[in-house]
């Protein structure tokens, strides 16, 4: 049973929009380990925050918290990944195995694409690792896998190499699906559903409004 | 060829955030015919602006606006498709061919990714579809195209159906992409790029700051 309820073992927060909705905010607060993303550090230290680890070139960070936090920036070198997989691959080889990623959306489309699919990636890396934002949790999965919801909440399914999918407790059924589109916008019927598949994909529960 | 120059015979103003960028500014003050979605018709009308259709069950209009506005609002009852599509295949029945959608992307991720990925879609259904949002524009194409850049120009592509892919004028070399993120942060050398392929994609050119 996948359920909403994650604490992580770190953060990573990345160059997207700051978080601003109550449960970003509340993981980030709780947060034992931060690592940000160079773009995200300014704002995070402005709110009166320090981060574990700064990853990136820091040509994001203005000078004064270049130099203030010169200890805790890590320049990792590579041009096939963006900062938001460095840092993630920089917690793994730290030990560190349930993640939440935070800021991983809004503002560039095609780095909100890139971000969350990475997420399909950090699984088959033996990652355990979530994208939250402000309107909701992006979960990947692999295979049949009941999650815990509630009655009405929206539901998308996003197919990356699922086949022989199939819904138990959906509005809507399931299909191979080809388009991203085609899994959007369903709906729990009650406090739990399956999905029956066998492959990956990536399910997103939109907050309660 | 295909040019960022691009003048539409109509516009969709979808459900996501407002535009605020000034190239989906412009082709909104210059549009000969805007359809809004209902979420976004109060925004459009209280910058002082008049729809010609809104395409929505009217949920999200004030009242004041659902009287005003009461005969050109048009409620097209399926629950297989979004407001956005329903505006885009209203304008394909009036004879419209050559369509902007503003405002798809922002707010619910998971909004985000349907209306993108509907881009492919339209273009199945032989119309000539861009979506302009805040940083860039999505152009949904087929097999091998040619499209003009800016040296140094951030592109991204986004695999649906191509096989074969290859690049021509591209910092980075494509592939037959199996993940998102796989053809994201690519950038142009020079005036245009080509890519080589058969099948359905996505082009996003992002705007050069």
């Amino acid at each position: 049973m996948i359920n909403e309820q994650f604490i992580p073992e770190a953060v990573v927060l990345a160059n997207g929009e700051y978080p601003t909705a109550p449960l970003p905010l509340k993981i980030l607060k709780e947060a034992k380990f931060v690592i940000c993303c160079d773009g995200a550090a300014n704002e995070y230290i402005a709110q009166g925050h320090i981060p574990d680890i700064i990853i990136g070139d820091g040509d994001s960070l203005s000078s004064a918290n270049k130099e203030r936090f010169f200890s805790i920036i890590h320049h990792i070198s590579d041009q096939e990944t963006n900062d938001q997989t460095k840092a993630v691959y920089f917690l793994k080889e730290k030990g560190f195995h349930k993640i939440a990623i935070l800021g991983a959306t809004g503002k560039r489309e095609d780095h909100t694409l890139g971000n969350i699919s990475l997420l399909i990636d950090y699984m088959r890396s033996d990652l355990e690792v979530r994208t939250i934002t402000d309107y909701g949790v992006f979960i990947p999965a692999q295979h049949t896998q009941t999650f815990t919801s509630q009655p009405g909440q929206q539901v998308s399914i996003l197919n990356f190499s699922a086949k022989n999918l199939k819904g138990e407790g959906l509005v809507y059924p399931l299909s191979d699906f080809t388009n991203w589109w085609q899994g959007t916008l369903n709906e729990a019927l009650t406090n739990e559903f399956t999905i029956h598949c066998s492959g990956d994909y990536l399910v997103f529960l939109a907050y309660q409004i």
